[in-house]
């Protein structure tokens, strides 16, 4: 059966809903939203494998890029979609069924908005990075991601979110001698040699900087640490792991030259990166979008999709309905309430 | 075939060898040695599971116990024995039928030795403690262990080691808040509260203490470390395991309390604990067999048998031949003239 765009916001993400479409299995979500966009003139439609770009070329002074992934975690007695009352439960509904739905609708109806918009439905995000969609078309396809603001519709509980921050994994490694604990002078012992790292992150005073009037709160902490051969063995090897969570100011690079600041001394081994979101929140179209929404602008403390616009030098924020709380959970639910609210403030941005 | 006492110790060692004992498959061993004893009628025999005691009663005013294991580690492609030149090759040639065959050779024919012995073949050594022979003794028949001095013949390179060191772990944990590491602020990080710990162990500076002229050196490592909980939490729990090497003048009691002082203001959870036993030097049947044995007397760090003793009031030393290093080992091996040396210096000793 079709995708029926001619619906209110609430019936259309339940039909979203009860199209299965865990990651790796987008081919039917692809095809039904393709197939409901192209009947849309005013709409130049692209497709690359399972991501879908739905673009108006008004010649408008902004664009705006909007942006949901189709896919969802696997099913956890969730599916199809339930309508209880003010609420509608079900895989996706939250996390992001409902904020595809509020795209969707403005993809198919607001004909003529005041800002250029790109519409971009992608695949793979559920899942590890390499398949992911949004990421695949900003390595291949910049071009169709160009803009002056992206908008991640994720959940927020209805509420912007802005940039996101940086993430880092390193792990540092100390070495000694190993030797039998009963002669332990023999030796030298790589988890005492630990020492002076914990030393560090317990007594590291994280930043805090403003950006665009958000405080971005960074942080730097243990997350793993192993070593040991055997109760009777001093151990010649131990590994600290490390996260940092960097405001968008840093680049990449600054983050790994602050942290080989912070462990001076220390072997220290890059083992994962991913850069943040500036929130943009000076540019005019982010100002207005601010307005139009109220409330408090948050920062998003959480690595999301919005990082991937930064390599494009494309500021992002998030904004969607659905408590990112029950995200991947079995009572996941959107209450129907903010499908409404947040498909009523993007229909009136774009159109004014 | 039934083990023929009437020979050269070399001989012996290797019929021992040819008798398959892995642990807990010591029947046909100890049926041996049994009615290879029970033929001398200076012995009086008694049996306990797989555990021979053989004891002579002569009223002597000293009493000395010999004790030696007949359980062998699993075979490693060494069975049965090969003697070559001057060393004979196979499992347990070192560790421990050398020295048994020693034992069993003095018990047949030093039919009036000038302290009376206790001579002890038990079982279950190589694996866990519960099922240890000499352990079983200790507890459910001391007044078959008592004595004023031990000689456990297990492998020294045919030299004294003298008592041995306790041994004790204990795990400090440490406690937070989980949080996500995007708000770290949220939590509290368990790894990094392990830094005082850390920090005293690297500080720790170990006693050394003098018992009978021998420096018993301690140690206190780190053995194990772990904690973490996800590559994005910040983890509330994390463990560090500590080994401490305790001279054998502290008390189990003496070395758990000293373990709470280092660590006081942590969780701190004993997980295994073995006494160390006294070297006993100044007592006269130990400095006599020392002077008989000549060389110097060493002190044991490693834990031993000998600890069993302990318990029981009875100073404790480990004299064997074999080069305890390859015990275990796959080339496990023992010098024949260490075989004859050890058995020559011990007749001596029990004859004068």
């Amino acid at each position: 059966m079709p995708l029926d765009l001619n619906t209110d916001v609430v019936t259309l993400t339940a039909a979203l809903v009860d199209i299965a479409s865990e990651s790796l299995d987008e081919q039917q979500i692809a095809d039904d939203v393709e197939a409901a966009l192209s009947t849309a003139s005013h709409l130049k439609i692209e497709r690359e494998g399972h991501t879908i770009v739905a673009r108006t070329e008004l010649g408008r002074a902004e664009r705006v890029v909007i942006a949901g992934h189709l896919d969802t975690v696997p099913a956890n007695g969730n599916f199809p979609s339930r309508l209880e009352g003010e609420i509608l439960h079900g895989l996706g509904s939250c996390d992001m069924k409902g904020g595809v739905a509020v795209a969707l609708l403005l993809a198919a109806h607001v004909t003529e908005p005041v800002r250029d918009v790109t519409y971009v439905f992608y695949d793979g995000e559920e899942i590890a990075s390499e398949f992911n969609g949004l990421g695949k078309l900003a390595r291949t396809r910049p071009d169709l991601l160009a803009g002056d603001l992206a908008i991640l519709m994720e959940p927020t509980d209805a509420g912007i979110e802005a940039g996101c921050q940086g993430t880092m994994r390193a792990d540092i490694r100390t070495t000694g001698e190993r030797a039998h604990s009963a002669r332990s002078w023999m030796g030298s012992n790589a988890i005492h040699a630990l020492s002076p790292v914990l030393d560090r992150l317990m007594t590291y005073v994280p930043r805090e900087v403003d950006i665009d009037g958000l405080t971005y709160r960074e942080g730097l902490n243990a997350v793993g640490i192993s070593g040991g051969v055997a109760g009777n063995v001093v151990p010649d090897e131990a590994i600290v792991t490390v996260n940092f969570r960097f405001a968008p100011d840093r680049t990449e690079d600054d983050a790994h030259r602050h942290l080989q600041e912070v462990f001076e001394g220390f072997g220290l081994t890059l083992t994962d990166s991913a850069p943040g979101a500036m929130p943009g929140l000076s540019q005019p179209s982010t100002a207005a979008f601010a307005a139009t929404v109220g409330g408090e602008v948050k920062p998003k403390f959480g690595w999301t999709d919005v990082a991937q616009f930064t390599v494009l030098g494309i500021p992002a924020i998030n904004y969607g309905p659905g408590d990112p709380m029950f995200a991947h959970k079995a009572d996941e639910h959107v209450p129907i309430e903010q499908l409404r609210r947040v498909h009523s403030t993007m229909a009136a941005w774009l159109s004014a």
